[in-house]
């Protein structure tokens, strides 16, 4: 099944120009983009979604995750309806033709218009893995761990949209041994695997949201693709976190898949040890099961037609911390949230080498490269490599696809 | 001189409500506001700014961010040719009765749309004075620190305009002895006086914003608070940076003091040893002299009418990384910078306790507490406090002043 079969029991959202039209919001189907904007224009959401025009024919979800869990609710409700009753509806109203577009014949925008990012650290597996490499003879894993769910506020700006190319960043390294530090492009560029949500609005007044209500106010989910420049990030990051190493890309799949549809795929996480705090306790199924995997082509391999190589298979279930621990988190010092944040999961690596979610795990921060499908050898990105990402979940009809989040590297400009 | 006094040398920007009307854009004159927008519908930009009435009708700064430098230039010139002249201009127009308001007349609000925000660490005294309590017993200064303008990013959603209450946050904490953390209201929270800058647009590819071309980009300074729970920063901050320690609130002030009244303040920075990295490298008078304090109210000296007690003085002049830099900095990756970027310059401090620019350092981590005008102590601040932060250039008709941010303690929600 490829990447761009999207099943009814999915109706991922994303924003899409087609013909020349100005970009507006439609549902993946099959092979082709339901534009609700055409739907709304022939009023057929005119008895479910108040102001269904402006709503659709944003160019970002935005309005549309500022309505809130209600109208999620009632328009994902009224597409199924539609679409359902072999599309009459939509050949009764006339605009059949119109309003299914294939696929491959738009161009996908980015979904939101990012309020602000977040990005999480929550697989305990890559957590560990990275404390060994970039603090080598102390604890890896830092004592607030199993306490926190970790996160920074990440660059808003630089969020892009799957297909956008990412130029190589320049920064500033230092090997241990040299006196200065240099300036010049990243020789260290990586890749890290992860799932973003996307919210709608947090209570105005900033209370804090209880895990058990915070899936009243995510709408859903996206690939993530959380570009990194190792060196810029081992030479800046005390003592205030990440900071150019990670804000010149952030990568985002373009169909934004509804919690409504991932709802089949709720299972339970790993055991958390110790029990979180009372504002952070969850019960039950919190984790999804989403396959994940990462790919990477040579630019020889991408010119040749040549198959991407899989470099990680993973899941998301595996997260030590989920999402609704995240946001209760993020609220609990009543942070307002707002319609277009963006919450990225951090690096999924399970616990075994082929199941890790970045370069530098997968290859011991360089020291046993990958192998390509063309021979060559990675220890990190090169110009002209290409990472793609998919996920989903379930098979058959009731698969819930993510699509991919694809981006190929240039050279420093 | 009170805050309120703002001279023709000054003319910050900042957006007002009045009379029931709409916000818009004003500049503050003497102790008015001088409305913008009114003008503009005057006809009275009509050869100097185009689309005069969308700019200053705007409820945020932003539009006239995103015009650019020559707009600002030549929106200021005008400004100023229209209140030179005995205001003669504005009683032709019939607008002069009805474009000057009361300073106390008006409420101002959040002057811009907050893109991204980005916090520096940019006072050498702070951050050594931070590293000897956050890492007893090791070297305090980290080694990137002289060539890095070491910054993070910041919630956007959580800026507020001075005069917003700040309600203490709730979060995690834990004694070094502590078998567990535990979450409560913060027991240490504390200011941070700080100046931030707001830009208008970067170039739209990315191009990295060469020191000497800053300028070009950063439209004007405010008073910047940004607020600080350091029990709950000390347990959180490895490895990530801080987080929800920070992320509850940052307070500004409303009225955005402009390069342009800034620059016969420009003085020369500290010597910088090692010299920075080319693309760090600036030459000449980089730095601004500003006059800075902060001072503390607790509920009963509010209440009684009591003066504030101004706990530090220092001066922005001292800084080690200038604004410049920080740009620089933050786009030598390609990062675009946009409209409505604001930029924290970390906590001002000088070189002897007067001058620290936070509670931690003027106390020691508590240790020493400030006595206030009411006698009471305070290691950091309790419900009810008053924290009230002024800046100023220069003296007399000469004086560029940047008003003052204020914010008043809530108890925790």
């Amino acid at each position: 099944v490829r990447a761009g079969r999207f099943t009814p029991a999915n109706l991922p959202y994303g924003v899409f120009a087609a013909d020349g039209r100005p970009p507006r919001i439609g549902v993946a189907l099959d092979d082709s983009v339901v534009d609700l904007y055409a739907l709304a224009r022939a009023g057929l959401f005119d008895s479910h979604v108040a102001g269904a025009t402006e709503v659709f024919g944003s160019p970002t979800l935005n309005p549309l995750l500022a309505r809130g869990r209600e109208t999620w609710t009632a328009a994902r409700a009224r597409i199924v309806e539609l679409l359902a009753a072999e599309r009459r509806a939509l050949h009764d109203a006339g605009v059949a033709g119109d309003a299914i577009v294939p696929i491959d014949r738009v161009e996908m925008r980015l979904p939101i218009g990012v309020a602000d990012y977040v990005d999480f650290y929550s697989s305990i597996e890559h957590a560990t893995n990275l404390g060994k490499i970039l603090r080598p003879g102390a604890e890896p894993l830092l004592p607030n761990y199993r306490w926190i769910p970790i996160g920074y506020h990440g660059r808003a700006s630089t969020v892009v949209v799957s297909g956008t190319p990412v130029r190589r960043p320049r920064g500033q390294r230092k090997a241990p041994d040299a006196e200065a530090p240099t300036f010049e492009p990243s020789r260290m560029l990586d890749f890290e695997l992860e799932i973003g949500f996307i919210t709608g609005d947090g209570p105005a007044d900033g209370t804090p949201i209880a895990p058990d209500r915070a899936r009243d106010h995510i709408f859903g989910v996206v690939l993530l693709n959380d570009w990194s420049a190792r060196d810029v990030q081992g030479w800046e990051y005390q003592p205030l976190g990440p900071f150019l190493s990670k804000s010149f890309a952030t990568s985002i799949s373009p169909w934004v898949v509804t919690l409504d549809a991932l709802e089949p795929f709720r299972v339970a996480g790993p055991p958390q040890d110790p029990r979180p705090l009372d504002y952070l306790a969850t019960a039950g199924a919190q984790n999804y099961d989403i396959a994940l995997e990462a790919a990477l082509s040579s630019a020889a391999m991408s010119r040749d037609g040549v198959a991407p190589t899989v470099v990680s298979t993973t899941n998301f279930r595996g997260m030590y911390w989920n999402m609704a621990q995240q946001l209760a988190h993020m609220t609990s010092n009543r942070s307002r949230v707002r319609a277009g944040d963006l919450f990225g999961s951090g690096t999924i690596s399970g616990s075994v080498p082929g199941t890790y979610g970045s370069m530098i795990e997968l290859t011991g921060r360089g020291a046993h490269p990958l192998v390509l499908g063309d021979g060559s050898e990675r220890g990190f990105l090169e110009d002209g490599d290409t990472v793609s990402m998919r996920g989903h979940s379930g098979d058959g009809d009731a698969r819930v696809d993510l699509g991919e989040v694809v981006g190929t590297i240039l050279p420093a400009g």
